[in-house]
């Protein structure tokens, strides 16, 4: 190896343990075992601008390892990007824009934000498919324009993680020989040595999973480029390249130990370690002038990629402009669902069904809007009719069949979302959101646009039973922070919906829907549904007609609260219902919309929605009744099950005459 | 074969279609695919006692692939369980002992709750390594007491799911020889033929984490049986028996088709099926009188081996009475826990160590106390010090290294638990109880006494960053009905959360715990301690004393409470503190309990908890203050982000002061 190499190597090293040792926290381990490969990938292999690290056309690596993020922000600054000295040297404080794991759209060059294990490793398998859409869209003849590959660095943590199974056998499944994955085995782990724990074949388990795999000294990178350069060679099945490298390479007496995993090497250790590798121990953050200049020179080359790129851009332009605006300026169209309101025909229909026809019609307007299902396609009404299964012999595909894989199909999912003008949605039953709960939460975090599809909505699933029927699912998918939750009440919400989801791109949303069908609301009251948007409305009853009591309700027990209304308003009751698919978007209203919908001297209120109670008392308050589970499910018809739990207009009707007193107070009976 | 176990099978087939079409609900098409090798299963291996389900030696059965469970009540039925002919016709109805998915405590003979697909893969494993642990412990010379083995039929969709591949990695690192799973191929998932999304060389990748494997046809019973025979003889590696069977089985058009999967076949397809295996079309749920005669003989053989087991058994307890006597009498001890409070030495202690301390204090009166971490054993503080390593070398071992699998960490406990006295734990930071969710539900549901320790519980994480910050989870778990979560103050309340965690035995609990130092309560309050169990009481202030506000925290909070009581005081206010560790066990105490603790006559009160506010208002009201988080954390040292998000004494004094304004309203300053 070159010296000049090695010498920049090392830096890397000595730097990621500066950055630990000046925060006193942090996993240096990591970063000192994994310099090597990261280097190779970094100088020899990876497209990349530093001026610009939203290049459309970009190569993508994924830190897997989010705990290495030392490692990654130090190339970032070595190669160019727009970092400073003094970013790495705030490293985990606070306003720093090196958090402690990479977070996305903190840190120039962050593709997304990983440290939940596993997250990563399944991100970059969205990436990859989404490269392979890209492609089958607007790539032409003599226009290779989207061709980018996907690189990561994988620990043994993620691949202990059952999502990187889910993940690397979808990607095997679908030939993606567009991901390449570097596998970091240093064969330690925070609690000892791997072998602990952790004894697979990883060779003959990727294998089966139909990777090409290999295996290389993770200190040769002669060797790691020629793997790398297989790899990508390799067009038809993804990549891992099993790396042997040691943790805390260098250190005196922390290198292949545990104890450089996860705190400071400490001021002695990390003087051993700058001796060892010819710097200066007295000193902290330096950086060889002669390696800034080739790590510099080096950033500016991988640049070049882009110059070109921007020529054939500028030449696609010309020949297929329609094409061009389509990526260049992305934009979703969701106008036309609020158009298709009122939609009032009679006819009861499930909510997962009016779904699937809004879906339909937004993928009219959006050829970029794909996803697909966990083996749950005609359940979740998912399908965009017409159009291919996405597979290898069909890249323009736009229905991807999961597999029974909810966690990975989330995180694929979030990966696609970071490739614009994709707009990505997956499905499931809602019950089975709580698998994928650590993808939606990075989603959340880190503000990526995707809509997640969650049919059979509550004990109306009936039969299966409490395994398959969601209670406290809705409470805890509105427990997490930036995730926008809706819960429609009919077609005409589920549109309005679906059009929200659609204006959303700073973030997820989750649409419900119920398996069962539901009645649809004449045209005057569909009509209200278009303030979906708000949140929270007046479906039944006059803004400026003070109510006795307010029945608030979501999904299909808006429903059950217009029965009770029914049956109330003749015995004398001035009853206001008002429909709240979403809390977060009520929320974001104007203090005074929201003591409009919900006046603060109206005390008498009632929840209905077939969940649990938590977080209703913010509406219900410690007065109002709650016409809410607090048990778990079981197994009989869904209407038995209303009656039994107590999910009923009488029910309702009850509370409020317990509430208000009989007669009605404010005026006679009709 | 012999033609009753033909007919045996095509009753069955055939029984189970009637089920589900009764019910007009279920899956017939697994019970039909695979009655050849349950048939295999329960007639020729599984030891079993139709009439004591209990049997402490039973050979256990896990049907993950829950969906098809009329198979599993059938062959229940069948073999003499405690079920009728009425049982089967109920499948699906209200109170029925034969709902859709198995249920734990629901069904005799149904060992687990299965359905959520992957789930009894890694129960099943974790019953593997109870019988491990009990073998380790009880077994003596002469004495195989414990020796039973873990059967189970496993489908696609489970091995799809991440959690099997997490679970099957651990089954192979621990040598499980004792484990025998059966795959249903029928190469059939509800979107379609499984070749859609799978296409995992599934016996090359078991191989490749240490399985044994063997590929039969589904329908020979021979080679059934005899591949069943030779995994039984495997001791060494847990096996996987790859059997080629049809989804539905004998139906005319829906042989083979994903229609079979989750529908009844309907009327005309049901009387083809009965046609073609010599039934009455016109009749249903009819069982020939002969096989009938052959189940329940076939039961009562079985029922052999447990008079055998309890002639040993009798033995047994002559020689080994104390050791009898801890299985036959299971007992948890944990008096001696309240005992130890006060522990006030004055120093600060995180929780989590302090739950350490607890855990290595029961575990001495507790031998089958056991339990681990997904790869934070330290950070947890969940090891019993001195006790080795579980591992295939030491089956007496106490501390099993999960890896990085908390999924398959909490379901394989889950389980452990159902092995008493074996009483499990598990343990990893609270943002990764996202990973674990669906196995903490099933637990909850089916009653397991599982304990969870979530320790890191807070932005008090700090640098590690949001990702690695739970700010939601207090909120999503405490959402999950029937279980219980403790977030204890200090270190007495913690010794309490233990005390009140062993003696829940009807469901599991979740013991949240610090990473950061808190102080330890004076004396005087930290005999307050013990009131953990009523879930809040009152720390600071006078039951007979009304107060000005009352302040309610929980875990480390409950010292900014403290602080802020501290400044306010001396203002004029009279406050008064509740630490409130547990919503669910306060839910439990009497009404007059409740309002002797948290007045309903005082509105004004302030919540503080580093967590979102979401359900507090049960306890806030409208009128309440909340000292809580509303967005994600951030990287930074733990105490600047309490600073820079507002969990602060200060900000505490400022919200009562601005709730009951300046000087107090009830006396003068001091």
């Amino acid at each position: 190896m070159n010296s000049i190499a090695q010498r920049t190597i090392q830096t890397i090293r000595v730097l990621a343990a500066d950055m630990v040792e000046a925060a006193q926290s942090g996993h240096p381990g990591m970063p000192m075992g994994s310099a090597s490969i990261a280097y190779v990938l970094w100088t020899k292999v990876l497209r990349y601008s530093p001026r610009n690290p939203a290049w459309l056309n970009r190569d993508r690596f994924v830190l897997s390892a989010g705990h290495g993020s030392s490692l990654l922000y130090a190339l970032l600054y070595l190669t160019g990007y727009d970092m400073t000295l003094d970013d790495l040297k705030s490293f985990r404080q606070w306003g720093s824009r090196t958090p402690g794991h990479p977070e996305y759209g903190v840190t120039p060059g962050v593709e997304v934000t990983t440290g939940p294990l596993g997250q990563g490793f399944a991100n970059g398998v969205g990436m990859a498919i989404a490269q392979k859409a890209l492609a089958a869209r607007f790539n032409r003849e003599g226009f290779d324009l989207f061709n980018y590959r996907v690189f990561g660095i994988v620990g043994d943590g993620d691949l202990m993680e059952g999502i990187s199974h889910e993940a690397a056998s979808i990607a095997g499944h679908q030939h993606l020989g567009n991901l390449v994955y570097l596998y970091d085995d240093n064969r330690i782990t925070i609690d000892g040595p791997t072998e602990l724990a952790f004894s697979d074949d990883i060779m003959a388990s990727f294998s089966a999973l139909h990777w090409h795999v290999q295996e290389v000294d993770g200190d040769d990178p002669e060797a790691i480029e020629m793997a790398l350069q297989a790899a990508i060679a390799e067009k038809d099945r993804p990549s891992l390249i099993k790396a042997r490298t040691h943790i805390g390479n260098g250190a005196p007496t922390k290198h292949d130990s545990s104890a450089a995993h996860g705190a400071p090497l400490g001021t002695e250790e990390l003087r051993g370690l700058k001796k060892h590798y010819g710097f200066d121990p007295d000193k902290s953050f330096i950086i060889p002038a002669d390696v800034l200049e080739h790590m510099r020179t080096v950033g500016a080359e991988r640049a070049r990629f882009e110059e070109e790129w921007t020529r054939l851009l500028d030449r696609y332009e010309k020949e297929h402009p329609a094409l061009a605006e389509e990526f260049t300026r992305p934009a979703v169209q969701y106008e036309f669902l609020d158009s298709m309101i009122p939609l009032a025909h009679g006819k009861p229909m499930a909510t997962r069904k009016a779904s699937g026809m809004a879906l339909n019609e937004a993928a009219k307007y959006n050829p970029m809007l794909m996803g697909g299902s966990a083996d749950l396609s005609s359940s979740n009404n998912v399908i965009i009719k017409g159009a291919p299964m996405f597979s290898p012999e069909a890249r323009q595909g736009r229905h991807i069949h999961f597999g029974v894989r909810e966690h990975a199909m989330a995180a694929i999912t979030n990966g696609m979302s970071l490739s614009p003008p994709i707009i990505p949605y997956c499905g499931t039953f809602l019950v089975f959101s709580d698998y994928m709960r650590p993808a939606i939460r990075v989603a959340a975090m880190s503000g990526y646009p995707v809509i997640y599809i969650f049919s059979h909505d509550s004990i109306g699933v009936g039969e299966d039973g409490p395994t398959h029927q969601p209670v406290e699912q809705l409470a805890a998918l509105r427990a997490i922070p930036n995730l926008v939750v809706l819960r429609p009440a009919d077609a005409n919400e589920t549109l309005a919906a679906w059009q929200a989801a659609l204006a959303r791109r700073n973030g997820p949303t989750v649409l419900v829907t119920t398996r069962q069908s539901v009645p649809v609301f004449g045209t005057e009251m569909a009509r209200k549904a278009r303030n979906v948007k708000h949140g929270a409305y007046i479906l039944e009853g006059h803004i400026d007609v003070t109510p006795d009591v307010v029945l608030i309700a979501t999904g299909s027990e808006v429903h059950v609260a217009l029965e009770a209304a029914k049956q109330l308003r003749p015995q004398g009751y001035e009853v206001r219902v008002v429909s709240m698919p979403s809390w977060e978007l009520f929320e974001e209203q104007p203090e005074e919309y929201k003591r409009a919908v919900l006046p603060s001297e109206i005390p008498n209120r009632v929840i209905v929605e077939a969940g649990i109670r938590q977080g209703w008392e913010r509406y219900g308050g410690q007065a109002g009744r709650y016409v809410t589970m607090d048990t778990f499910g079981a197994s009989a018809p869904g209407e038995v099950l209303y009656e039994k739990f107590h999910i009923t207009a009488e029910r309702v009707v009850r509370e409020v005459r317990d509430l208000l007193g009989t007669p009605a107070p404010t005026q006679a009976a009709n």
